[in-house]
C-alpha cells in the first residue's frame, strides 16, 4: 500500500512538473512570437497614422471598424462580425480659444471643451473666476460667491500615488461632475485643470455629464492645460478680480449607428464557455489615440495572431471584441452585455487592455476569492517576463457590465508613470509608442488567456 | 520559565514588527520626498539643456564638474571635493558622411565614428563590403575574401531577450572588437550595425579598442543606423560588388586633467565603513546624454537630497561619487579605487545608476551568498513601490574595480525596453526623460542605501 502511494505521489509530482514545463515552454513561445513575429505595431501604425482619431460617430471611427474587421478576417477566426450599436455623436467644432484678462493684459491659455459640453455663446463667455480644489468647496462658498462666475477646479492629481490611475480617479470628479455641481450655485461655466501629472501646455479632453439637468441649465465646461492652470491660479492671487474668457463651438448631434467588431473562435472542448479579450476602438478627437486605446485594440488582435502563429486552439471559445464608444457613453460595452444576456451566454473570462501601451507590469483582477488565489499560483510563470503584479481591481470599462455565474475579469496593467502625459491629449500619438512595450503587453495578455483556458475557472 | 519565554517571544516579535513598521514608514517618506520635493529633474534640465554633451576632455565635461560640485555643496555633505584623474581626449571632428555606391547610384546613409577610432584619409575610404554576423565568421572567410574590403558587422540585437542589456552585451562584441579583429584579415575599415533594437536613422556611438595593435595598423571604425544597415544588407544581396564610402575626421588628442566629483557625509556610528552611490558625469558627444548617464548623476545627488529633506544621518559614511570617463576609458572608476586602496578604506556598499532614467524595476546585485539572501528579505519593503527584481548581476562599470573584505555592489535596474532607442545616439535628450520615472529611480536608490545602512553587511 505504502509503495503504491509512493508511486502515485511520484506520478502526481511528475505530472505536475511536466505540466509546469509545458506551460513554461508555451509562455516562452508566446513572448518570442510577440517579439519577433507580431503585427500589432504595424496595425497601430495604420490605425494611428492613416486613420487617425476615432471619436464615436466620426469617419475615423467608421474607418477603424472596417479596417480592423478586414484585418481580423485574416487571423483564422471562425467568424468575424459587426455588432450594431447606437452611439452618441459629439463634435468639437472649431478650435477653442481662451485668455486671462488681467486688467488690460490678455494672456492666452490652452483649453479644450470637455466631451458632452455645450458651446459657449458665439462671442464666448467672459466672467470672474472662483478657484476651488474640490466639489465640496462649492457648498461652503455658496451661491453668493459663485453666481455669475466661472468655477475653476484646480486640484492637481496626487503625485504621491505610485499608481497614477488612482490619482486620476481621485482628481477626476472635478472633470466628470464639475459642471453639474457648479450649476447649482449659478456658475456660468467651468474650467478644470487637465488630468496630467506634469506641467505642459496640452489641455486634456475627457467626458463630463450634466446628468438629469434640464438642457436650459447646461453650462459650458472646458479643460485647461496644467501650465495654464498654474498661471491662472498665480494670476488670481495677485488679481482676484481678473476675468477669464473662453469660446467653444462644440455640439451634440443625433446618435449614429456604429459597431463593435467581434472575432470568434469556437472552443475545442467547452465551446459554451466564452473568454473575451478586448480594447476600445474609439478615441478622443485631439490625437490618434495610440495609447488610449489603439494599443489595447491591436494587442487584443495580437492575442489571436499569437495563437495562430503557435497553432494553439483554445479549449474555450475565444472572442476578440473591439468595443465602440468607451470614451463618451460606454454604449459598445453595454450592447455587448445586452446581446450576451439575450443569448444566455456564459462568460468565464474577460480581459481588457485600456491603460496604455507601456511595459506591462501585471493585471488588476476582479473575481471571487478562490479564483483570485488560484491566479496567484500562476505568478511564477510570469516572473521571467517581469510581470509581478496581480492585484484586486477592475477589469475595464467595457467589460464592467458583464455578468455570468462565475467570471474572472481582468485588466492589463502597464507601467503607469507616463500614461497621463498623453491621456486624451493632442500628444497621444504613435511616436509615444515603443514597439517592444506594445508587443510585451500583447504577449502578457496571450499568456494569461492561455493559462485561464488551460486551468479553467472554479 | 514558560511564561518568561512567552514574554520574551512577544517582545522579540513586537520589536521586529516595530522595526518593520519603522522601515515601512521611512520608505514611504523617501518616495514621497522624491515625488514631491526633489531636485533631480531640474538638475538634469541644467546638465542636459544648458551644459549639453560631456565627453571626457570636452568643455561640457568640465562645466558639468563645476556645476555638480556647486550643487553638491548645497546638500549638507561634510565635504565636497574634486578627485584628479587624467582622461583620454577623443574628438569627433566634422560630421561624418557615408553612402552606398550601387553601380551609378549613391545612397546616403547615417553613420558616426566609433569612440577611439582614427579618421579616414581626408578624401574618405571607398571599398567593397563584406557582410558578417559575428567576429568568428571572419576566420572562415579568411584574408582572401576580406583583404581590401570594409567589414560590415550586421548581427542585430536579439529581440527575444527580455532584458535588453543582455542583447546589448551579446551583440556588442562587434562594436567593441570589430576593428581589431578585421585588421587581422586586411580589412580597410569597419562598419557596425548600431546597437539599437528598433529601426531608425540614428547611428549609435560607443567605444571600441585597437588593443595592442601598432598604430600604423589602425583602421577607421564607424557605426551605421539600423535603417542604414538594413538597406546596405538588402542592396548587397542584389549587388555584392557595391562599394561603401565613408569619411570621418575624428582624432585622439593628448590626455587631459579632469575630475571625479565627490560628496562625503561621515557616518554617525561606523564612519570607517563607506557606502558609495554614483553615476558617471561624462556622456557621448552626439546628444546631452540625459539617460546615459545624466539620470544616474542626478539620481545619486538626489539620494543625498532625500536624506537631507528627511533629516536622516546615515550610520555609515555616505559618498556620492560622480565618476568621469566611464564611456571611453573608465579612468574615473579606476582612480577612485586606486586612491581608496592607498587610503586603506573599507567599502561595504557601492550602488551605481547607469542604465537609464526609466521606471525602476529593481537591482542587479553582486555580493556573497549570505548578503544576497539577506537582501531578498528586504523585498517586501520595496513591493508597494513596484520594485520586484533583485537578481545576480554586475553593479556598474565605475564600481566594478572596487574591492573590500566584504562589499555589496549593486546597479539600479530600470525598465530596459526603451533604453537602446536612445543609448549613445543623438536622441538621448532631456525630452526622453519622464520626471516621475527619474524621481522613482532616485527614491529606490535612497531606500536601498537606507536599508543597507540600517542592516549593515555580514
Amino acid at each position: 500500500m505504502k509503495r503504491k502511494l509512493l508511486i502515485l505521489l511520484f506520478l502526481v509530482n511528475n505530472i505536475a512538473l511536466f505540466a509546469q514545463l509545458k506551460e513554461q515552454q508555451f509562455f516562452k513561445e508566446v513572448y518570442n512570437s510577440a517579439l519577433t513575429n507580431s503585427k500589432c505595431y504595424s496595425w497601430l501604425d495604420y490605425l494611428s497614422n492613416t486613420i487617425g482619431s476615432r471619436l464615436s460617430g466620426s469617419t475615423g471611427a467608421e474607418k477603424a471598424v472596417q479596417y480592423t474587421k478586414t484585418q481580423m478576417e485574416t487571423l483564422g477566426f471562425d467568424k468575424v462580425y459587426l455588432q450594431e450599436v447606437m452611439v452618441p455623436h459629439w463634435v468639437r467644432g472649431k478650435k477653442e480659444t481662451a485668455y486671462i484678462q488681467d486688467n488690460k493684459t490678455q494672456i492666452k491659455v490652452s483649453i479644450c471643451a470637455l466631451g458632452g459640453s455645450i458651446a459657449t455663446p458665439k462671442k464666448g463667455i467672459i466672467a470672474e473666476v472662483i478657484e476651488v480644489h474640490s466639489l465640496n468647496e462649492l457648498k461652503d462658498l455658496g451661491i453668493e460667491k459663485i453666481k455669475g462666475k466661472i468655477v475653476f477646479y484646480n486640484r492637481p492629481m496626487d503625485p504621491e500615488k505610485l499608481d497614477t490611475f488612482e490619482a486620476y480617479f481621485q482628481a477626476g470628479d472635478q472633470r466628470r461632475a464639475g459642471a453639474i455641481e457648479a450649476v447649482k450655485y449659478g456658475a456660468v461655466g467651468t474650467i478644470v485643470r487637465s488630468l496630467n501629472l506634469r506641467l505642459d501646455d496640452f489641455p486634456h479632453a475627457g467626458g463630463q455629464s450634466y446628468g438629469d439637468l434640464p438642457e436650459e441649465k447646461y453650462i459650458p465646461a472646458a479643460a485647461i492645460s496644467t501650465n495654464g492652470a498654474e498661471l491662472l491660479s498665480k494670476t488670481l492671487k495677485s488679481n482676484p478680480n481678473l476675468k477669464f474668457y473662453f469660446k467653444q463651438s462644440c455640439q451634440t448631434l443625433p446618435d449614429v449607428l456604429s459597431y463593435n467588431v467581434i472575432g470568434e473562435l469556437k472552443g475545442t472542448e467547452h465551446p459554451e464557455n466564452i473568454m473575451v479579450v478586448g480594447g476600445h476602438l474609439d478615441s478622443w478627437d485631439l490625437a490618434d489615440g495610440s495609447h488610449d486605446d489603439g494599443a489595447g485594440v491591436v494587442q487584443s488582435m495580437e492575442v489571436m495572431n499569437i495563437f495562430k502563429n503557435l497553432n494553439y486552439k483554445p479549449k474555450n471559445t475565444l472572442r476578440v471584441v473591439l468595443f465602440m464608444n468607451e470614451e463618451n457613453g460606454g454604449e459598445g460595452g453595454a450592447k455587448y452585455e445586452e446581446v450576451s444576456k439575450q443569448n444566455q451566454e456564459n462568460h468565464i473570462f474577460a480581459l481588457e487592455s485600456d491603460s496604455g501601451g507601456f511595459t506591462p507590469r501585471g493585471f488588476t483582477i476582479d473575481c471571487d476569492e478562490i479564483n483570485f488565489i488560484r491566479i496567484q499560483g500562476f505568478k511564477k510563470l510570469f516572473e521571467p517576463y517581469l510581470i509581478h503584479s496581480f492585484t484586486v481591481g477592475e477589469g475595464g470599462a467595457d467589460i464592467e457590465l458583464l455578468t455570468s455565474k462565475k467570471i474572472i475579469k481582468a485588466g492589463l496593467k502597464p507601467d503607469s508613470q507616463r500614461y497621463f502625459d498623453y491621456h486624451h491629449a493632442a500628444n497621444d500619438k504613435f511616436d509615444a509608442i515603443n514597439k517592444r512595450e506594445l508587443e510585451l503587453g500583447a504577449a502578457t495578455m496571450a499568456a494569461f488567456v492561455y493559462i485561464i483556458d488551460q486551468k479553467g475557472i472554479e
